[in-house]
């Protein structure tokens, strides 16, 4: 990390802010330059707070040389993170698939999706108990019952399960969860991140609206920095002008976070889109980026989901979109 | 609300709409023009999901006549609503500026600030205990410390206190705060909404970084269909491609508001600009705009806060602010 | 396109109303529900003004069946245009790459360049002469100089070219240009439109930094509807508020665009990232998507480019992704 | 302007870069820190393209301490520039409403315009007669015929007249407009800045649609740089994921431009909301945020307009802003 500081800034003020660094553990490095005077700082900068530091009066500029994400960051931790769910590995090269729909809705639903999903390859099973809507009046899910609904699916099925959190004290009821969801609006719900960061659960934490990906990367940071490393990160689209499409879908997402972190990328072409004629061309494409993954929405009827069913595909669909994606995993090996 | 059929729609299916709409209470009147067919909704539409209906195959449209929000509905409740927080009145008329430290860090700080910002003419003192910071090495705030020294700080000014909960699980340590602020990362943390909507607490909204005045007015109604109706909403500046600014302050939002709902609507130029020397011009602005308050972040040593002091005013600062706005209140009337 | 009355609306003002669309050359056709009225016109609505129409005080909504742009537009036109270009074909089924140097910098430096990328499987060569650049300070091309560089490359590797022209005086000096490129600041410079759809040259429309694809079709229509049919649409990044890329690359462009329109789709990876890196990567994933061709910035010494080094590929690194995105290709069919 | 080398720059690659800046005339200090080299670069680097020289292999960052914009900025010019347009004083404590409708339509509806406005308090009359429409089908303006209009107008009420250029080739029929606007999508047809710069007409710049503070003082620099220094700068909304308003009013850019530039700065709330009752709140905001001006849509018979109707005032309307708007600027002296 090097701080520049400004011109004027007298000898008791360089003096006074080096002292806080060392307190803070860091070795300081001071190099007087003919401009400016630039500190050095070695040590654990993770926990220097850029925007206090900035605020001084006599810093000029903050720069770090290491990001402020450290367990989540590629710099020390150079090979890709696999994750294991029960044996489905995704990152390093391993490719996963989850599908499912959007909400559970009745026990026929679930199974039925379950096992053509299975068929048409996919390699986990996602369905929401707990959904987050922006009006309290539209249906906010199952929930426990969805919960046992999902069970009976991965007891038929093997599959492991794939389903939203959005409160901790939930947190006992996703005991047979195996992977459990953060939603985009929840990504910087930090009370929540750190909950789930205390358990063993692998967590697939999904981009906000309108979050960078370095906050991306800083609400991992709070998962990792509870002790819990198995984190999937995903790009399910930002909030731009445009308005044909839902969101828009940044794939760039998917190099860029491969290249800052060492985490897996799945890429949910169906909540960006919002529209499912959109979904297989995304889907293509993110893998074409080099994703670990998709989350596919699909539904035995989509045109009677109880919610998001614009975007579900069909189990037919759904088989094509996996079998063309296969072919351009293929090719680009 | 209004649903436009597709020209292909059967009979059958038809029927079969008509029907799920009266199971879910509605009278429906269907209207068969030469073009379209039109079902007119009677009822209470509130409950009815937009994009459930809208996403079946044999309809074109749907239009909402009235807003799926009915308790923030300025429709439903002509007159402005004030709130009144310990005898501080806001909304209807009554302008109050809430002023205060981002954090509170010790007790001379808060003190301090305190007295200064009510000499000034502030009626609420604002300070955070808990912090939401993007990075897990960030200060997270004094917690409950912090808000014991609030609370000293109440009893010697007898301002009313506004501050941040993160977690429904602290419920139990603002039974003296007057005022629970719901920040912009969790305005769609539908959990939390729901909570400090079964309390009798007054509640601060603000607006998420990428969120519709829409999606705000249904995170209101979170709390209210919860039957809290002590809402102040608060404008804090959206994310947009500019980076001059921290954020982009929407001003528009203040009249807009005002027309969509009868609750009372503060401005923070203070986050939103990120800016000290940019936040007295926007505070004017908010009030020239028709804002019924404003909150200013106020620090006694601003380039020592530990958090957000490249924003902070100093408590003269605020002094002069105060004043100019109390004028342009005046020029208003 | 159909107009929806307001329920006050008197026979008087229907009457006026639809006198003054009869006068437009359209037919009315009246359909009177129990709820509002219905204006039904046929004819060539694209003349029709919507906002004009949605302003009057008896109009609650209006809405187009067809939309606004009729020569762009898929549905008067379902094949796919194919562009010929001195006989190399875009569209289609028929994938392209356009190739190049951002500037024109010397006769070495393009000669090179286009025998590279000749070499490596490019179809076209881009360069430019004429720079729109943010600063009045920065280098602006080599203008006329550039032109003729680009014509001598053109006679010794016989590629077509492709340059950005800025003001419509300059046409003359495009005699032998294949492609004309508009570049994304000037989506919307309609004059300019104008001016080349009265040419005969091959036009490839960037799509503008903060413009819908409805105004990007809109743009096509300004063209076309000029006379000249040949147009190529580019996505080349969007403006959002992620900064780690330079723009962010809409890829569901590509489907959207091959939905709405029957245009050929290029996308132009370069500019959209900004980082070489990045480029074949989103390469990869364009032609995943659907697109018709991308745009790539090559450079023989990208550290001394004049201008947009950072983004561009060495003839090498070029070669290897014109060998994926085939792979890639092949996948597809 | 500051330039920091990385740290394995070579002597050789050093020595090369130090000669290159010296070629662009610009002294050069070197100074050696324990980090890093960076060279300090004395003289007129406005020429120096940041691009450029950061996309150096051997170059870390880039930074400068004079911003690329030199004579709009204010460090070089300290005082208010004050224009004067016939009489009319726009800029160093001088305040002036422009009002007027869109379009030129008619010669009743013009000339009563300019009357109304007139009595109302307007200092300058706008009218539109070269029209920028999304749509070639759409309404573009009277042109020739429109200007003529425009100069009766201005015979009857002695009222400077503003109004919009889109083409150079234009020039001629400008001969008695006082103020040439150019548009929201021309701000960065860099053709067009040129030849309005060549000219001794007060120009009105409007911010585009997707363009930063920085970029709008840049285009600003083209018109200068030719030396034209007659230059209004004008905030008209931005475009963001809101669409309550057509777009985002970001009256923050008041006080960011009169910090940054000398120039006057005036706001635009018609176009920026594009609805007729948020005019006035808008306006009000404005003012207190220190605008120098306003630019304000009226229509005798705003229901009527052949565009933009809905955003527009009628004259009595528009004396109550103008009366509101004088109460403001009172209050703030």
């Amino acid at each position: 990390m090097i701080t520049v500081l400004k011109n004027g800034a007298t000898e008791e003020q360089k003096n006074k802010l080096i002292k806080w660094f060392e307190q803070q553990g860091l070795k300081v490095h001071v190099s007087e330059g003919e401009y400016q005077t630039i500190l050095g700082l070695v040590g654990d900068t993770t926990q220097i707070d850029d925007e206090l530091v900035g605020s001084l009066e006599i810093v000029d500029a903050i720069k770090r040389v290491s990001e402020p994400y450290k367990r989540a960051n590629r710099k020390f931790h150079p090979e890709d993170t696999v994750v294991d769910v029960n044996g489905v590995r995704i990152g390093g090269g391993n490719f996963a698939i989850i599908a499912g729909p959007c909400s559970v809705e009745s026990e026929e639903q679930i199974l039925e999706v379950a096992e053509g999903v299975k068929a048409a390859g996919a390699s986990m099973l996602r369905g929401g108990a707990f959904k987050p809507r922006t009006s309290p009046y539209d249906f906010q899910g199952m929930r426990a019952e969805g919960i046992e609904l999902l069970e009976e699916a991965k007891a038929k099925t093997g599959m492991p399960l794939v389903s939203e959190i959005m409160n901790a004290n939930h947190l006992h009821l996703f005991e047979n969860i195996d992977v459990i969801q953060i939603g985009a609006r929840n990504m910087q719900n930090f009370e929540l991140l750190k909950a789930v960061g205390k358990t063993d659960k692998t967590v697939l934490l999904k981009r906000g609206l309108a979050n960078t990906l370095k906050e991306l990367l800083m609400s991992a940071e709070y998962i990792m920095s509870e002790g819990n490393e198995n984190v999937i990160l995903c790009e399910r689209g930002i909030r731009t002008f445009e308005t044909f499409t839902r969101n828009t879908l940044d794939l760039s997402a998917v190099p860029a976070l491969k290249e800052l972190s060492h985490l897996p990328v799945v890429v949910d072409p169906s909540h960006a889109t919002g529209i499912a004629r959109m979904v297989e061309p995304m889907a293509m494409a993110a893998a074409a980026a080099g994703a670990d993954g998709l989350m596919i929405e699909v539904h035995n009827k989509p045109e009677e989901a109880l919610c998001d069913g614009k975007q579900s595909l069909t189990p037919a669909q759904f088989a094509k979109l996996a079998e063309r994606v296969r072919k351009i995993r293929e090719a680009m090996n």
